[in-house]
């Protein structure tokens, strides 16, 4: 993509609303645009980075076998009334023609409950998993600058279905596996970790995935020999690490980037939705849910991997793989080399961001790409090219070198 | 993909609200489930399907320069007072935390005209077109049964802005072309004609795409000699065909496509979104907007591609491309055979449904995958065995043929 065409661009301004650091360095950056409150718009460069996270997450659920769907963001509230959810305060509630009474789905248990009724009749047909990755909506009463907690937000949420409660125990431990995968290949894996959370009415507990923040709005209580924490609301009831029952625990701040659940029979007792045994008898179907969020995981990132200059993307998420600068543009000679790197670089199916400005100064561009964050910058230069190549440097290193061109495909 | 193992299964029976012909076929072969009136779920065949047409969509707009982006559902309804039409009947409503007004976008110039406006200051940033592929919502009286008219589906939305008309003129008519493309690979191409419609206030003429179908909600008047059509909106004011004047015109029943408008500057006067020409003047931004619903495309060619016996998909939407049956699978060597084909299969990266079902009989193998309407059926058993091969049937063919393991992948 050519940076004299691309739609959305940075910006040294902060905008006054920006009191979060992702809502700042993203803006800036021209990844995404406040729309209203908790709302966004992703600009090609920020929805390039949310696809990016979408697709490693999905791998990962087609992986464990959870099957991809598509639930819709609107239903009815009589499900909701079911459940006896439908006086949460984050509901939004609207009123459709004839005047039905409607809601906006912040989690999708009481659509993915029933539409697995349909299909579950007896034992053969569990265990199954499902998810999708779609967007929910959640009306917050102070909704966070950024993509933190939103009222508009991506999420991929997985359900599971079991004959019983061991099965169910055996497939959230494989879940649990496949969320540290996705942390470790967007770049979190070494600074998140599993932490204890409240069960709600039915299990001990729920587990969150936490990822270590100094401007983090959670507080964890971590058990350094195990690598696990306690999240502070049940503190007060579980003071020692759950693993090696440690009381040495440490003090931390943390985002929270994942949770799952086990939600046994709350979700079938309220449907009323049973299976046929092996024995001809109906048994409650036991659930798992398992939440992540692309976009408050976007923030995330944003606010851990940055410095003062902008943001520093891990390559399996940034939007692109090379941020290649051409400078003395205005020289035919380097702008039909710069164009001709440009070209052998898309061919090989890299990923490009051309600064093809003429009349930008080096400067500018450098800051340019400093606050867009792309991993490697390539600059091809009238200097460059008088020391045989073209520089190369790494977001997150201060050294640039000279690459010969026959060696630039990295 | 095992049969066994795939979430949502066909069904003979018919839903008691499947009034319409998409909605029955896509519903029994276990496509969609609704939700409510007008909103579905996608089981992970009709996923795969909706997936095929946004990613042929998407390519086409990513060849005629379009940039996607993804705008939210929700915004305030300040923005759509700004352009008068707060009290269109499709809106919905709802209230936010400290009683704000919001609204879900039915279609985003409200959203697109102030982001674009952000990032557009003179001459050099125009031309741009932005889109995304992305839920919207309208507050439909009557929604159809279906994926044809919904009150929660899905929509690819081009916005394309310039200089002035002529340039406007320009872009208008490679978008055309492009939709054209699309109708072609998607398997619309030779039943799908441009129809003139109203252009409202500010064109005199916008364009509708129109695919033949009997069973469409639509009337067009076809010109065959230009195969152009006029809408009935405007037959009355329109009685010839627009390109060659002829005035013998076919009433023909067809459904509606996609649609494309010459916005020209009704949304950005209302925003007043101005850019500065080369003489250092104000000028006024000129707008088109291009309109294409996977969902309801989908919808279309589930009412134009079947028989009694079920679907039959084109190719490049079909959700998988061999629907592989193992008959006789009780026997070990069989079942054995049919097990190593499936993997060859996936091997060779053909998208594979394998009915790996155990106890079911041929006949009711058969009658799935007719329903489903996968392209080609391989059934592999004792016969076809004996035989010297697999046997193969194209979904809109008769006659099966057999094939040679070594001559399989197609």
């Amino acid at each position: 993509m050519r940076y004299t065409q691309l739609f959305g661009k940075t910006s040294k301004t902060i905008s006054a609303d920006a009191d979060s650091i992702n809502a700042k360095l993203l803006t800036q950056g021209g990844f995404i645009q406040k729309e209203i409150s908790g709302v966004y718009n992703y600009l090609p460069l920020g929805l390039r980075v949310l696809t990016k996270i979408q697709n490693i997450v999905r791998e990962e659920m087609n992986k464990i076998g959870g099957q991809e769907i598509l639930m819709p963001a609107m239903t009815q509230e009589e499900s909701w009334k079911t459940t006896n959810r439908n006086s949460m305060d984050v509901l939004f509630h609207l009123k459709g023609q004839g005047d039905t009474d409607l809601v906006l789905n912040p989690t999708h248990e009481e659509v993915v409950t029933p539409l697995a009724q349909k299909y579950t009749f007896s034992y053969r047909d569990l265990p199954f998993a499902v998810y999708q990755i779609q967007n929910k909506f959640r009306n917050e009463a102070r909704a966070k600058s950024g993509l933190m907690r939103g009222r508009e937000f991506n999420m991929k949420d997985l359900y599971s279905f079991h004959t019983d409660e061991a099965d169910l125990n055996r497939y959230y431990e494989i879940v649990k596996k496949a969320y540290f995968e996705i942390y470790k290949r967007i770049g979190l894996g070494d600074i998140t970790v599993l932490a204890f959370a409240s069960g709600g009415a039915f299990s001990q507990f729920s587990h969150e995935f936490q990822t270590i923040n100094k401007n983090g709005e959670d507080t964890i209580y971590l058990c350094k020999k195990c690598n696990v924490a306690i999240n502070k609301e049940i503190i007060d009831t579980q003071k020692t690490c759950p693993e090696c029952g440690n009381d040495k625990l440490e003090t931390i701040k943390a985002t929270e980037v994942g949770n799952i659940f086990k939600l046994r029979t709350k979700f079938s007792h309220a449907f009323n939705f049973y299976y046929s045994d092996k024995g001809g008898q109906d048994k409650i179907v036991e659930m798992g849910c398992y939440g992540f969020g692309p976009s408050r995981v976007m923030g995330t990132i944003a606010e851990i991997f940055n410095d003062d200059k902008g943001l520093i993307w891990p390559e399996s998420v940034a939007p692109y793989q090379i941020h290649l600068i051409g400078l003395d543009l205005f020289d035919e000679d380097i702008k039909k080399q710069a164009e001709d790197l440009y070209q052998k670089l898309l061919d090989k199916n890299i990923e490009v961001l051309f600064d093809d400005r003429i009349d930008v100064a080096a400067g500018a561009k450098f800051a340019d790409a400093d606050l867009i964050g792309i991993p490697t910058r390539l600059v091809i230069s009238k200097r460059s090219l008088q020391n045989g190549g073209v520089e190369r440097k790494k977001r997150n290193e201060s050294q640039s070198e000279i690459i010969a061109f026959d060696k630039i495909i990295l």
